[in-house]
């Protein structure tokens, strides 16, 4: 951990601070692309969790053109920056149709419904056309019209359809239930429950109503470990981008793949307990968790740093508890040895959207300072 | 809940927007400080729950002259605004030695350590005097040198008193262990132990040791049900300003006293589940949440404003779950039917201090803006 410490003062920290691993980032997009190019689907982002016009960048390099995004601060930052195709992948919040007017004048934008009352509001008041997608509920169970609800999904498919200035883009999912998977396979079942459900509204449909319309599912789960894309047009991961605890625990992604990390100052040192405490509480890493075996929550793991990357540590160092400035840190023996008041720890979050929602900016490990919005 | 929307939307409010009932937080204010001049103590109120210069100032009306706060940038930020006697409650963090020097020229900067090695880097290090206190764990297991490690405690206190730029101001604790209490009686036993073991270490330090020093102590579930602060000189609550949900939970409040609460915008609405989704999730509210008699997360309750303040509604509205930029919230038949898409929702939060933490600033029910750090 000294060595750590070490290469992490380098870079002038004192404070908590969110590390960001460029390589690992773009290692992270390349194999997202390949994935996406290979099955021929649409690759379409979610930026919510980087919120990083800088890191937005980096997806051009590889060929993305079109982004999704989660509210309407979000698409207005990105469009200042250039892109112009955006999915908002949250329900229309028709309060807020002034700014769909401001995006749609300048961008393509793509919004989420999935009520009469909706569709009746964005008719009457936008002005500029907007492609619309009809929010499914294949299982998850939070937003959308519930998959084999026929009646009204052609009800307002139709709506949409007779609307001069909306286009009717086609079936979009999200199977946030994914997360709650107890096995790949588990994610691989979802999947394919998913995949039939979406091709039978399709059928349903018929070609009259369906003609050229996508389909289009979201989550990062399903995303990163299914190769059979058949039927979807499609995909929005987003968490992919950094990966986290959470990720590798499904069983998604590596621990060498988790590309955020958080850097904490170690406050204080206790030898009956085997525990470290750093400044660095839920403040700095929001208060998501997992569980262990024996359902005790656990808020991160620590990370050394070697040849100017870094890996989860082998040795037992699992944050137990986090308060609003305080991370509990339970490390074994050799570990507890290494550790000293005034070092810096690096932890690996559980859940990265939300870690680095708390943050204005990002360091990566070679000191660049990278905004977000 | 249709006039609670009308209320709302003559703020102009379209999107998460944090609210705060400016009556409700002076009359907090006003209490607490009533209750530490009858009690005796000194009230240095923690100010991260609120991390405001103007609701700070409300306090000075109360003749607060002496703050807590729980970082550095938050010390400088009130340093800024003329606050001159600080408490940073939390370890110093020996990284920060610039920091501290800057504030302890400036003000009258109170510390806290439990350890050697965070006693000489300040020793050697800080140009100012500072006021320094022993961090005790009186039972919550987080830092502090534990209460009955006489040696410990007596060795610390030497080293401080040695040290010509130190002042030995005290003993602090915190008993965070009350907010897992299962009744108002468990809370006022936590307290009785936590002050017994205090008077424990004075007995054993001495008169020669201990002249003049203080004992300050900091939860808010204690500071605000328990009338006996014998023995104490100094109470450190915070979340008392505003109250949630978890402190009304735990007895220590009433639903009438939380005085910030979230607007957000209705996007789905879902008859065959009784619930709707607002667009408000986790990075509006945090992860915190309270078990309900079935083991069952709730992540807030609905209010509704009359009169020009806000209360609890006495109906079944559970927020049952909270993703990134979701919230759903489950109802009875009555407000189902009273809810449509496009009103505004008023959610009272599980913990204010995570929760104001999320934003830039607050909206009174004024309409008045009043900007945090």
């Amino acid at each position: 951990m000294i060595e750590t410490s070490q290469y992490l003062k380098s870079l002038a920290i004192k404070s908590p601070t969110l590390l960001l691993d460029k390589k690992k980032v773009k290692r992270n997009i390349k194999k997202m692309t390949g994935k996406a190019e290979e099955s021929g689907v649409q690759l379409r982002p979610h930026f919510k969790t980087h919120q990083s016009a800088e890191i937005g960048s980096w997806f051009k390099e590889f060929g993305i053109t079109s982004i999704t995004v989660s509210s309407s601060d979000m698409a207005i930052y990105f469009a200042n920056y250039g892109w112009s195709d955006i999915t908002i992948a949250c329900l229309i919040n028709i309060l807020e149709i002034d700014k769909m007017n401001l995006l749609a004048a300048k961008i393509r934008l793509n919004i989420l419904v999935d009520s009469e009352i909706a569709i009746s509001s964005i008719r009457e008041n936008l002005k500029h056309p907007v492609q619309v997608w009809l929010k499914i509920d294949a299982g998850y169970g939070r937003t959308g019209v519930v998959w084999d609800d026929w009646k009204q999904i052609l009800h307002l498919v139709r709506l949409i359809q007779q609307s001069s200035n909306l286009s009717f883009a086609g079936l979009l999912t999200h199977s946030g239930h994914s997360y709650q998977a107890k096995s790949v396979a588990e994610i691989r079942d979802i999947h394919k429950q998913v995949q039939a459900k979406l091709a039978a509204i399709k059928g349903k449909l018929g070609d009259q109503l369906s003609r050229g319309f996508g389909i289009s599912i979201g989550d990062t789960p399903s995303c990163s470990i299914v190769d059979d894309f058949s039927g979807l047009d499609e995909i929005r991961p987003g968490n992919f981008v950094f990966n986290d605890i959470m990720q590798h625990k499904l069983g998604v992604c590596s621990a060498d793949e988790i590309a955020v990390a958080v850097a904490c100052p170690v406050i204080g040192k206790y030898e009956d307990r085997r525990q470290v405490v750093v400044h660095g509480g839920a403040v700095h890493f929001s208060k998501e968790y997992i569980l262990d075996q024996n359902k005790r929550k656990i808020f991160g793991y620590l990370a050394s740093i070697e040849n100017g990357s870094w890996n989860q540590v082998k040795h037992k160092s699992t944050m137990i508890s986090l308060t609003q400035e305080h991370g509990i840190i339970e490390v074994d023996d050799l570990l507890f040895g290494q550790i000293e008041i005034g070092q810096l720890l690096l932890i690996l979050p559980i859940h990265s959207c939300l870690t680095a929602n708390l943050y204005q900016e990002y360091k990566t490990l070679d000191g660049e300072i990278i905004s977000r919005l």
